[in-house]
């Protein structure tokens, strides 16, 4: 039985406390710990049979029967949070992005070496199961080698303003779960990244200094040709597809909905739209990644997501921004490793 | 909180088992009753959180403690467990079929008549995502008056001539699936039926006094007509379609699949197969039943599949096989209600 | 050069004269008769490079020019019209039905028995591009034994109720199309017919002495089950659909659409209706049609479709007639041959 | 009757003389030339009902009942015959690219200015039913404003390398129906162009100064962002697809298939490959614009492919060029106009 403390209980900290409570058997969330904690939030966590309920997450860190944190905070507390747990002997599980600054990670990296730790980051597409089927058609040889690669990542709806300002930009808050999906796909860094943006849907967006719509390419080290297509409102809701294309032939996987019923009518052939969001589409890849990351620790074997893929991906980020302000590609090598 | 004892710990006992204990917050499995309970049963149930683990099920009839049984057993203890928990104020829900003859049903229906207790049948696909969205469409209005209902129901390998001898016929044991479906679709009793069947798949289903092929016609009351067509052995996996055409249009199911990935060869376009058998594909369908019928108990209403809806589909399919007998349509009238 | 007369020059007679004039390479009409030619249709013909119009058919069936005559008038002159032609030695595609009576018919096999004329009947869905493909899967094995045939097959409007009392009935006039295809897809002929209908749609098709909504089950000499649903009046097009179940897989087939596009806005995603009726579904058929029976002129072959294939589907249109009139199911062999 | 002369009777120009001899009722082919013309090509061409066959196209121009000439021959010869027809006034249909020149391209645009003449350049795919269904959903405005547009075209295998070495490269050949589809789709101009490309399929490819693989990212001047992503080599066949995403939706077109088949076995769900190539999956767009060319000269009213359509690809496709050469975006302003 691994015993977990979650610090940070907002949506994403109760996703995994209700996953780990409901559906991982040999994992028992005994913490959680959020600095504004609410009576609702402590009552929810109770009824769940979370014993202890703390406004500091340092309780947990000290907390000798605790094995593992997952930290769901806010960004800028995942490393320094994340080298406390590690420094107190915790596995950790992170949520994405480790930090904005590749030398914060390396931080992180230099205390895992030292350390028995096991280290997940939270890029839960992998866990995804149309994502995993592309995967597995890859790894198979099914598609040959990999030629190019097609994401589709557009969300329902911006986040407010006063987020986007905090956020890093769309690259690295958004198009980050996209990077790593390349990498994870085509089993390779990135060389060079061209990035083409536009605020096409909301000014706000504009004077929160980020843009709405990007069009990315991403060149691989193994050749591959990768392309990302976002944007912040995708009104028949979270459109997230995936295409690669190589010698052999090409694997595709579309959206998920709530029913597959076709209605035809006098006006037409309707079907579902995707399902809304993030929530709804990707709730089993949450319960899948924590439960990778539980068995990663009982049979001491590497996480499935590791550090270094959760540096990459902000280097990328990094590397799209730069791309986008001066208007030119951008090798990776440019970017602090 | 409602209290539950489940009667018959075999596998559709376990899946309300661990639905409940892991999915269905207003309501805990206080004990589990088996004649042949086994120490891994009783091991997987005690670590699941169920307390009291029985051989006899009249240990849980007689908890005062506990407000609801599931009737899990074999279809022969149907109805003498139904009347046993009802005179004991049990709420029961009751796997299909109630029972092949509908002079024992109607003793459930009589002593349901002077008691307060809930009584819900295992009809599970009615609370399937599929179904839910053809029956949403037809309820709306968006298919005008239904014309034709057609339902494909295919398993994916037959069971052992064994069970084929105990389980009524193929009409009584796979097909009332499909005579509750067009029940509920339709939103109609059926006034005549017409079966035709053969046995093209193996002769011991022949030897064993079945058939494993067939198509069935249903006329309902309000006018439309309904298809099924059944067969034992689908290779391809479960096949559970539907469909209802109208004045104003269709609406139409197909059925799940593990993933969406499509790849594309020079030997053609692959998808994945259907979901392989019922535990894959109805395993939401299984949770939300009892979902339905715990909030039946705790808000009072009238379960969502009554005791009437229980008793329907076997006359329908004791008029089947009395058409398959006889090589003539038979009216449900000609039926014992 | 197959010098080609057409006799009927209403919708499909001009289908006819175009496919050729301007399709099959091999072939020429050289002429076209109708008794009601308008001038408008003799203009037509003209532009097309038809040289002779006539009123009387006569003066096409004394021309010894003309090597083969196509038979599109009304369905009463179909057998005098035949024996005539076959007597002046001429190669004969004829419109289906051949006739309502199989007496009839058989006078049309008696007297190709004597002669080397070609004979083939229009039952033009053979040659679509979708129930071909699945006529070849069955052929090539991959499905296996076939146990269970469905066809989906759905008017967009009913006809005018003058035409329904000529007709013969919506067995003889639309389902005849279906009885055909169970022939072709299973290599098989039928051995008993149980038929539902129902006047769901319009109280004038019951003055008509008809009916405009049916499911028949047909059961096959080998053993396979097909069922047939039909509607006048599917209100999003012509529904044409095909599926095949066998020992080994299934094989199915949907609509045709103007174009694949689906648009998804926040009403849902939307795609096109099947195309609207028989001349936009089956254009390429009646095309594929003519050009098989030009060649087997050509080749002297067999036709695809002989009048064997077109006495039988009358013969099983008869026993849906008397099914729904007796309520019962009927055996070809109760209907003569 | 507009009366036509076909110049070069390559692949092209014979399925344009099949298609107006076959089915443009209103235009005839009077003549064919030819540099190369075999006694094959003379006696199909004669079969066809095509009086004249030359080895001098001169004698096309030079013949006062030829109304309009359709320029079929390598692209070398584009501009100067395009020249000489106008200067004969004849209406000028003429495969794409006009020529990879700008300045010879507006050697045309001159000419047609003191002329009558009509000017129609062979952008096939706008004609085709897949992309006017998403033009038709873009101009109806049910996507709002076009934020992303992506396009998918893959060839099925790769051309000879003796031809790529004369082709202009990949963006000149291939890409630019593409370029030329972006605007159709967006109803804009291209503003920048960021090409990324590499060999991954054939070293031949390579000696041959070209790449096989490319994705190209378009700003075009209304803010829209298009990614276009070419092969030269698809195994599973000619993939053709169009998505266009906006503020209100989306909408999405994918390939032809010769029959929509779907065939379950125990290995999984088999579906057709898109149709093999240009020939099979264009071949009723190359009527139709034919039939729009001859509409035009017939109404007198502009073509639907301007002379200025077919300038603005070239610059595109240089712009792509020198992108790749540069490693950097390409404003379209620096290409010459």
């Amino acid at each position: 039985m691994v015993n977990i403390g979650i610090i940070g209980m907002g949506r994403i900290g109760k996703v995994h406390a209700e996953s780990i409570m409901t559906g991982v058997k040999s994992a028992c969330v005994l913490a959680a710990a959020d600095p504004f904690m609410t009576g609702e939030t402590a009552e929810w966590a109770k009824s769940l049979g979370i014993e202890n309920v703390y406004d500091d997450y340092r309780k947990i860190i000290k907390d000798k029967q605790i094995d593992a944190v997952l930290i769901c905070s806010s960004t800028d507390t995942h490393t320094p949070v994340s080298l406390e747990a590690i420094d107190a002997g915790k596995h950790v599980f992170c949520e994405k992005p480790i930090d904005h600054d590749p030398d914060r990670i390396n931080e992180v990296i230099n205390a895992l070496k030292n350390s028995s730790c096991k280290y997940q980051v939270g890029f839960n597409r992998r866990f995804d199961h149309n994502f995993r089927a592309v995967k597995k058609a890859v790894d198979e040889g099914r598609i040959g080698d990999v030629h190019i690669v097609k994401i589709t990542s557009r969300d329902p709806e911006p986040p407010p303003p006063a987020y986007i300002k905090v956020s890093g930009g769309i690259f690295l808050d958004m198009t980050i779960h996209d990077f790593d999906m390349i990498r994870y796909l085509t089993g390779s860094d990135a060389k060079e990244i061209y990035a083409s943006g536009e605020v096409l849907i909301d000014q706000a967006i504009k004077d929160a200094g980020d843009i709405d719509t990007a069009v990315v390419t991403v060149k691989m080290e193994n050749g591959a040709i990768c392309v990302i297509d976002n944007s912040r409102k995708s009104v028949y809701g979270y459109d997230q597809r995936a295409e690669v294309f190589g010698s052999k032939g090409c694997v595709s996987v579309g959206n998920d909905k709530a029913s597959s019923a076709e209605i035809s009518t006098v006006d037409g052939v309707y079907s579902e739209k995707p399902l809304w969001f993030f929530l709804e589409r990707y709730i089993q890849s949450y319960r899948d990644e924590i439960k990778s990351f539980v068995q990663a620790i009982e049979l001491d074997k590497p996480t499935e997501v590791s550090v270094y893929d959760g540096l990459q991906p902000v280097r990328m980020g990094l590397a799209a921004k730069l791309s986008l302000l001066e208007g030119r590609p951008v090798k990776l090598s440019e970017i602090k490793s």
